[in-house]
């Protein structure tokens, strides 16, 4: 058990202490730029490069928080490798999320990413569908190209890791693609955290965090101890990202603001307003959802933006993020309050608060 | 070099005394069936039932003609392995082709698929985006599987052949698909053929060939001599599956009779109409093939027809089937010769004929 110089171990500080502000973006920049550099090997130019390879390098180009790669890297450090060990599986990580985010562009019909147009609206859906067939090989090859350094036993492991995690992903993916073609509207809080937790905890924030502290432990550790402390951060982070949705600055956000309203998507806010709304509400409510997104329009969108905002839906999907990131502190504690002190140690306890912070 | 009844070796046989159509069959049934009870494991129902897994098992159920996991299952045994040991590979082969498909039929815009509406016309587009990744997944997983019988070793080395073959694929999709986006005119047979190479050859002949030559010979064999061989076979193949678009029995073919003109697919026929018609034939042909699919109507995909009637092109890619599948010969003997004779060495050896022959 390490202590601070007052003598008090990392679970007696006050987690309003971390100043997480501080602490993160330095090293999000620092090992984002290690990851970037792993990245050109696999986004080099080759032929076809106007119909494949570079309709593949375009969202990796765009830029991204690296949020995924750094956990796996900082996590991996924590646990006694070197940056260098992980920082294909840290490449692989963003590959396979730009993958995903491709296929769920076409899947959502979204029009915007990363202050850009998607692929979709840019080179139509076929050419997309194979590009982020493409970025998910190219997160294959980059995991297979751990080989040489970390040996062929913890690469299968890692790849093991790969496949459960992008089977949650699609399958949480699935979850949610069904409720809006289902038209679903009882849906629970819980339902929504269980869609989440595999939709996007999986790849956002369990995944690196397991594959991390397996290559700093060379696979002598049991990877399930994580699934908590990742699943209260990776929450946190998607109901902030649902938030930013409505309340966010486009700049920043690089999406369509509002989304989320004109795709019908199951948010925390949505399921909260179903619940607090009149009967009369909630049938206007359903009317819309039911319609596809091509006949939904903006007055409507405004009309619902309102009326989550009367709802203080925002407000509600703020408190549970912040019981989310209260909740990561006994996890963390547990999980990591053994190793010696370090700047990736930091960089893990305060990540769920730059999480909240985040615009 | 083993001889027949008459002492005369493989290659001193003529190859119409090559009955194919009595050796292909069985074997395909055979090695089908014992595919087919290696898929169950990976079809099973599970949750999210409807919205994924029932998508997901849709195609495979639809039955197939199993030729690529029988010609890996096959050429395993010919060279001293035992079906068990090529069955998970087998069944990976069956999985990603059938993740292909659902890509593609999205990619082509197709609506049928093996006699019954393609997943993108059951479920929309989303649905079977995410239904064709996870075929994916699942194929990496059967690789994955490889490892109990296989060793880690083999089982990595048989990923990265996968690997490479995806990419291929992928590749090769990438060019079909930018040629009808830049409607391409002056594609000649060499561009057909590299790009045939690449998105048929690969996963259809030279992986399942390559794969089952490691594995029955526990890794000792440099792959690469088979790309010939199955570049012959393939292409003769895909030349094959491309004219039965058009003379075919739309029962038995199961696709869209005459889909590749609806799509405007660069097929070796259209290449070679391309060459022969008159300057104002091309010219309309031209203008068609400018339009979206969705603006080309059924008295011009009849006129196509008609105008490759006139010109003979299904006789002419006939003439080039059999002119590739005569130069399998030559590679079949190279490889092939040596090893001792089998069933599965007589099965590799009428394939090709058996390409040509099919309905």
């Amino acid at each position: 058990m390490t202590t601070d110089v007052h003598g008090r171990t990392d679970c007696q500080r006050s987690p309003t202490e971390v100043a997480a502000a501080e602490i993160v973006p330095p090293i999000l920049r620092q090992y984002g730029e290690l990851t970037r550099v792993a990245l050109c090997e696999y986004l080099r130019p080759r032929e076809p490069q106007r119909h494949l390879w570079s309709m593949v390098a375009d969202y990796p180009r765009r830029g991204g928080r690296m949020l995924r790669p750094s956990l796996c890297i900082a996590t991996a450090r924590a646990f006694g490798a070197s940056a260098e060990d992980a920082v294909r599986t840290a490449a692989a990580l963003e590959l396979l999320h730009n993958a995903f985010l491709v296929h769920d562009d076409i899947e959502d019909d979204s029009l915007e990413r990363r202050g850009h147009l998607t692929l979709n609206a840019l080179h139509g859906v076929s050419a997309a569908v194979n590009a982020g067939d493409a970025l998910a090989l190219l997160g294959l090859r980059a995991l297979m190209d751990n080989r040489g350094r970390l040996g062929t036993l913890l690469t299968m492991r890692i790849m093991e890791e790969a496949e459960r995690m992008a089977r949650e992903t699609l399958e949480g993916q699935a979850l949610e693609l069904g409720w809006q073609r289902d038209n679903a509207i009882s849906l629970t809080e819980a339902d929504y955290l269980q869609m989440v937790l595999r939709k996007t905890c999986w790849y956002t924030t369990i995944f690196p965090i397991r594959a991390g502290a397996l290559i700093g432990t060379r696979g002598a550790i049991d990877a399930d101890r994580f699934v908590r402390f990742g699943f209260f951060l990776g929450a946190a982070f998607q109901i902030q990202d649902d938030r930013l949705n409505l309340v966010g600055n486009h700049g920043t956000y690089g999406k369509e603001m509002c989304g989320d309203l004109w795709e019908g998507k199951r948010t925390l806010m949505l399921t909260y307003l179903m619940r607090r709304a009149t009967p009369r509400q909630v049938s206007r409510l359903c009317a819309y959802l039911a319609r596809p997104r091509s006949e939904r329009t903006a007055s409507e969108v405004a009309w619902l933006r309102d009326l989550m905002e009367t709802y203080r839906c925002t407000d509600y999907a703020a408190e549970v993020a912040h019981s989310l990131v209260g909740a990561t502190r006994h996890e963390y504690c547990l999980l990591y309050s053994e190793l010696p002190d370090s700047r990736d140690k930091r960089f893990i306890e305060a990540l769920p608060y730059w999480v909240l912070e985040r615009s």
